[in-house]
């Protein structure tokens, strides 16, 4: 099937996919975590499909990362062996977690000494632990300039035989609100010299061998200089989005979906048009993008896929279902009711959880642990 | 079951409805409707599930609104057999639109002779066209006070002899902005005002008869005057949500579903509680409250429900599976990680459509289109 019959095939708003520059994507970061010699352990709530995981095989990744139990099992299911689940652990979900650890090598974080002692009580399987270090995003975790806390934690860890500290973990999340490459790159290399100055108090104490792990997409992917890691874990760079092209960590070329959307209306008079496309398919998420909200951007269908986004063109408004583009008037004048337009998403996460599988430019069907 | 056993069974981000708050919703508005004369034509978009569309029936509801072609296929083969689908007419979708057509009474919007002609041509089944009509939310619609405009798709309709033009159709979605009750209902009748002007300039010009269909949540429920209007599409009031209650539509004992979800971390020196509960469960909508961004609104499980909500807190931080709640230092003090809180929505049509069932207080199952 080719790209064009793909697209007249569309009735509704769709998720497609470029396998070709998914598939770049993933070998680009693989071969950069080879050649600096550190473990790459991708996020798979990204494209959240089993069937995209096995392109990550190909480039030879056998550890990878998840946001949510059910996303652990769907991906042991399909033979994922060696599973971090990166998200505090949630204690309601004990019995879950200690069947996983059961039947794979699953990693889960702490930042509490109530949940290893929970851990402790409530699983017999054995489990990494990852103490969850906040070197500055302020999310999750136990801040960095004060390791007494985290000292007592791994202390906490130490005595149960079934639990096995393996080091210190971070998201270094506030990259993402960056705009200037040499920033992105000074964040992440912080830190990682923070969890290194961590590391360090705790070996003083005794605890030696403990592993680094980190990675963000801004980070990892404009960061040359990954010495003193031992494990990365970008989720986002294997699709991209508009946020992050416009932002400069990736090219346009880079992003590898686009929700595929109906024009249901044109209005010329305030330069708008409107999209069958709305927040139950993109999400609504944004970026400030030249002192407004932006949702995504807007490219049109072409013979091997996509357009670059048009000049001045955005998505301005979101509701449940509709999407509204603020188009120049020349791109608004060449535009029917009833073509498709491509929208760059500004959060591929999100849109790859709402949408839920995909259509390739092949016109084959990838599902995800969604649908 | 009772609620406190159903909130101990629950391990992950969970939506929770009160069956009897829905219920009185409902039984409000329909009385509200009956005893204004005016057809009340709910819009299921909000809850999406046939066993909830069924407490509807109960009420002497026939006639429904729906978003989307998919939605209008689950009600209808629930048995609903007079659904108007209020979402500009998607011509990709012609097909299913005509299979529908010819099962069902099917209501469709229009707002160009294009779409007219598209239908004219691609469709044989008999359906009954709304004139879509803009009387100031400006998202979709032809503008009220341009009505030739108006008059020009009515003409395109007439000579069709499977289409019937039924009315005119607006969404004062701008009330959704207002805080004060008084300018909610002022612009609720602005905009009846706007359509009975644009009915009568078609009347004028040999187009009588035609109905006038309105109605957001704000507006037919803070509004008591609904002469001139034929039909209310309320939705959102089958469950309201923080948004409507911190403005002021409705009380928080109004608000009748609320996600649960587990404490994961504890950041006393932030003032932070960090949920398992993010965008993929709750949207990111948010509203401005007190001058920041807010998710959500936070109360804790009671024995009959969940209590009120907390005074100073709020969900003010989402990430894709994390919520980040601000709580004063003597709430924050009383959780435990592994304790579940109940978050009233920002906007509850979205948090439907991410959770897609619902757990009742008596320990039921609700499903819905999508799940």
């Amino acid at each position: 099937m080719k790209p064009s019959d793909v697209f007249a095939s569309i009735t509704a708003p769709t998720l497609v996919l470029n396998e070709q520059i998914t598939r770049r994507n993933i070998r680009r970061m693989a071969a950069k975590a080879r050649l600096a010699g550190v473990r790459f352990r991708p996020h798979f709530k990204t494209h959240q499909s089993a069937q995209i995981g096995e392109w990550f095989r190909e480039e030879g990744v056998h550890a990878i990362t998840v946001s949510s139990v059910e996303m652990a099992r769907y991906f042991a299911a399909h033979g994922w062996t060696d599973i971090t689940l990166a998200f505090s652990v949630n204690l309601r979900q004990l019995q879950e977690l200690n069947e996983l650890a059961g039947s794979i090598r699953l990693g889960i974080l702490v930042e509490s000494i109530e949940s290893v002692n929970a851990l402790a009580a409530g699983m017999s399987n054995p489990a990494d632990l990852w103490i969850k270090v906040d070197v500055g995003n302020h999310r999750t975790g136990l801040a960095w300039d004060a390791p007494d806390a985290i000292l007592a934690v791994a202390r906490a860890i130490q005595p149960v035989p079934h639990l096995r500290l393996c080091g210190l973990l971070t998201h270094s999340g506030h990259t993402y609100g960056i705009t200037e490459p040499q920033e992105i790159h000074r964040i992440f290399r912080q830190g990682v010299e923070r969890l290194q100055s961590v590391r360090d108090q705790l070996a003083s104490s005794g605890m030696d061998g403990l592993a680094l792990s980190t990675g963000d997409t801004p980070g990892c992917t404009l960061g040359e200089d990954f010495s003193g890691v031992d494990e990365i874990r970008p989720g986002n760079f294997v699709f991209f989005d508009a946020m992050q092209a416009a932002r400069g960590v990736c090219s346009w070329a880079d992003v590898a979906v686009v929700a595929a959307c109906p024009v249901v209306a044109l209005h010329p008079e305030r330069g708008i048009a409107v999209l069958y496309g709305g927040a139950v398919h993109l999400s609504k998420d944004f970026f400030e993008w030249n002192g407004e909200r932006c949702y995504g951007m807007i490219g049109l269908p072409t013979f091997e896929g996509w357009s670059e986004p048009l000049e001045g063109a955005s998505l301005v408004g979101m509701s449940q279902e509709h999407g509204m583009v603020r188009l120049q008037p020349a791109d608004l004048a060449r535009l029917h009711v009833g073509d498709l337009v491509c929208v760059y998403p500004a959060h591929s996460c999100l849109t790859v959880s709402a949408l839920g599988s995909y259509l390739t430019l092949d016109g084959g069907k990838i599902t995800t642990f969604n649908k």
